[in-house]
């Protein structure tokens, strides 16, 4: 049992951090640890903190927890530096994007191909970007040799940022590449007979290898399409399971009929404006909530997301109520706890993570971020080899969401209004040039983007 | 003096072939050589003879002129080949921009960031792309050492799709870079005094060094833009000199102030939308013609081609006056003639070619073609050291330009409608999907687009 320090940044969002505290109170292998919780907001930090106490105390699990406003309190020491926080909060980026759609640019301006995804924030990420690099670079100053491990999105764009502009020991993890065993659940098979390989970028990853106890799964994939898909849609059209519900929606089929491979997870929800062009084509292919990223969808999302932070909250008041009882004691299928444990305990174990390519995916510079399948032990992540992808997908989704990342990151590097301009001068919403300069002039007001505004002047 | 046989396919272009036949004749490197000239329109191939011949012997030139309708005939035992062939024809072009026109997409469909070209065909460049094709074949089957000078645009996407799909020895050439000795002379400069190194890929190329005299030149250029520009511009708008004269032009300074080398050649005529929306942008950054690649700069260019052909047809029944009265016998600055007697005379030069890149600009794909300065002799073509190119070339012009090369031969390659579609679906003309369900129709349903329809199906 290795004993560590883990910092969590941005541990006030009670919705993944009472996640988090259940997986590292169930996993034993990390009691005697250490786990400092760190917000901006006190309030929110001191919930999260009482959950943390009452709900590893009722499991019995031997772990300290300690709370900070002070991030670098959360990183000194630390042996795992995990981060989460969304800079600004949902709040203000629903703000950008109602400027952005009194403009014409529908869902916001930092919606485009590959990236529909409501909060996963690029062009207009200034803060989060900052944000991340103000973590990283603590980390690479008084503990260089931690692992930052990234949940905050945008991922792709994170990982890649880090890993290039400092020397920390990055890794990004996101639970997409869980997708496939829905497509295995609908195929009828059990998930625990399915094996997958799932690769690409974070949120744009492709089914690369899809087989059921050793034999190639993807002919049953093409059976369902050719004869159970109509009737699955009719019932699904009626009784879809929220606006998650999108595996195995028409939008899914027809990226893998277009690009040859199937998409899983949130690369369902990505695509090219042919998907997401206006909410009536986001409810044909993403049915009647129109997916997560529609208006619809996403104020389910957001609310669901409030629900669950102050049912939480109200557990914690009542003081009766076994913690458990809102949150069973079983493992979720988050992989941050686990790759903690893989990595403290020297225990092998394969997990899906985003790192460098380093030539891992064919075709893709060296250093940006791919997401892969990677064997992680108590010296680190090591690279595995993987599958091709097929020239349909590298030309027609990785290059074009790959530009967008660069555009992304040398927008928050370098600044100037002129990196705003070359986004919306491509982007297919744009009616004329006083668009452009109108939309980035309303954007640049908001007085929370005052910062923002002097870094694109 | 290497007796070659020079074949050259789509020789009906009485504009173009008169500066070649003039040039050969003026090479006494290459006098006993044979010149075979294809076309298949025979009236037009028969003017281009008669020229050849009466203009040769005029200057007492050693040359040998064939004609014919075929292919082939120019292709065996030619040691070069020259394709300057345009599938269609302009016109045939004009009626797929008027189409597109009416469908909102202002300048064709083809027009899109980095490739305003107005005769630069892409996406709708399948009939061009399969000429090119079959003449490199028939090298490949025919005359496999022979070199196969690709004159005919696009000259990126043909010498990239030449060089990946057969064996023939590509080289494709421009004169855009000679660019550079407009920007020299509005300095003041003596160009013969001045070197240039342009790079990037054809009709994207930038000036990465720039000396006068062995010195620094861009400090001049860095000048007259403070100093003179405004002042130029003023005159230059009262008297632009024809379309094409926009090497000196806002576009380009701006384009130098946000990429930050200077655009040479055809490059000022690229950009993004921001400098093509309209025609009234187009004024604005590139005179009162809007450049060559408005509908009145557009217009002029082809009207003078048209006025050209027709100036050289009318010589050639006027037998008293000599043909060099029309076309004086000197050099022009086309490098195809040099480049041909430096390889059958193993005589080194260097030269601005097209050629697969291979490692010679830093980050460009090896199986992509870059315009670089390359040194010419007997043994072939030699790749050269050149400069890096800044990251904000690379980013907004160089990948954003490959990534509509890749599109279009994969449209080319693959056919299937979704091809199409994906290539509007990010164009910021695309007002809706069914703009582009209607215009792809509407194009694939022109009598001359039968055969492409299918490809396409």
């Amino acid at each position: 049992m290795a004993k560590v320090k883990i910092g969590v940044i941005g541990a006030g969002s009670i919705a993944w951090s009472s996640t988090l505290i259940r997986d590292i109170s169930l996993t034993k292998g990390l009691w005697g640890s250490t786990v400092t919780l760190m917000d901006i907001n006190r309030e929110r930090l001191e919930i999260t903190y009482n959950f943390a106490r009452r709900y590893s105390s009722e499991i019995g699990a031997d772990l300290k927890f300690e709370k900070t406003l002070n991030m670098l309190d959360a990183i000194r020491d630390a042996d795992f530096v995990i981060n989460t926080a969304l800079a600004g909060g949902h709040n203000y980026y629903e703000k950008m994007r109602a400027i952005s759609e009194k403009h014409g640019y529908y869902r916001g301006i930092n919606s485009v191909e590959w990236n529909m995804v409501s909060d996963y924030h690029t062009i207009w990420g200034y803060y989060q970007f900052k944000l991340m690099r103000e973590v990283a670079e603590a980390v690479e100053d008084v503990s260089p040799t931690a692992y930052l491990i990234l949940l905050a999105n945008p991922v792709f764009e994170g990982t890649t940022l880090l890993s290039r502009v400092t020397r920390a020991n990055v890794i990004g993890l996101c639970h997409g590449h869980l997708g496939y065993q829905t497509i295995a659940e609908t195929l009828g098979l059990n998930p625990s007979d399915v094996s997958a390989e799932c690769i690409g970028f974070n949120h744009v990853i492709w089914l690369t290898k899809f087989t059921c106890k050793g034999e190639d799964a993807y002919p049953l994939l093409d059976e369902w399409i050719a004869k159970s898909s109509e009737k699955y849609w009719v019932r699904w059209r009626k009784r879809q399971k929220g606006p998650f519900d999108i595996q195995m929606s028409p939008a899914a089929v027809d990226m893998y009929r277009r690009y040859g491979l199937f998409p899983v997870g949130d690369t369902v929800r990505g695509g090219t404006w042919k998907y997401h062009w206006n909410l009536k084509t986001k409810k044909m292919w993403f049915g009647p909530t129109g997916g997560p990223d529609s208006e619809i969808g996403w104020r389910i999302y957001l609310e669901g997301h409030e629900r669950q932070m102050s049912r939480i909250t109200e557990a914690l008041y009542d003081s009766k109520t076994p913690l458990s009882n809102i949150l069973p004691p079983k493992m979720s299928q988050e992989s941050v706890v686990p790759i903690i444990d893989s990595i403290a305990n020297d225990g092998e174990g394969l997990y899906q993570v985003n790192i460098l390519n380093k030539g891992v995916i064919d075709g893709i510079p060296d250093d940006v971020a791919v997401e892969v399948p990677a064997k992680v032990d108590g010296k680190g992540v090591h690279r595995v080899y993987v599958s091709s992808l097929p020239k349909s997908i590298m030309k027609y989704v990785l290059y074009p969401r790959m530009l967008r990342m660069e555009w992304a990151l040398e927008a928050f590097l370098e600044g100037g209004r002129d990196l705003l301009f070359d986004w919306l001068i491509s982007d297919p919403r744009t009616r004329s040039i006083r668009q452009i300069e109108e939309t980035i002039n309303d954007l640049l007001s908001l007085p929370e983007n005052k910062e923002m505004a002097e870094h694109f002047n």
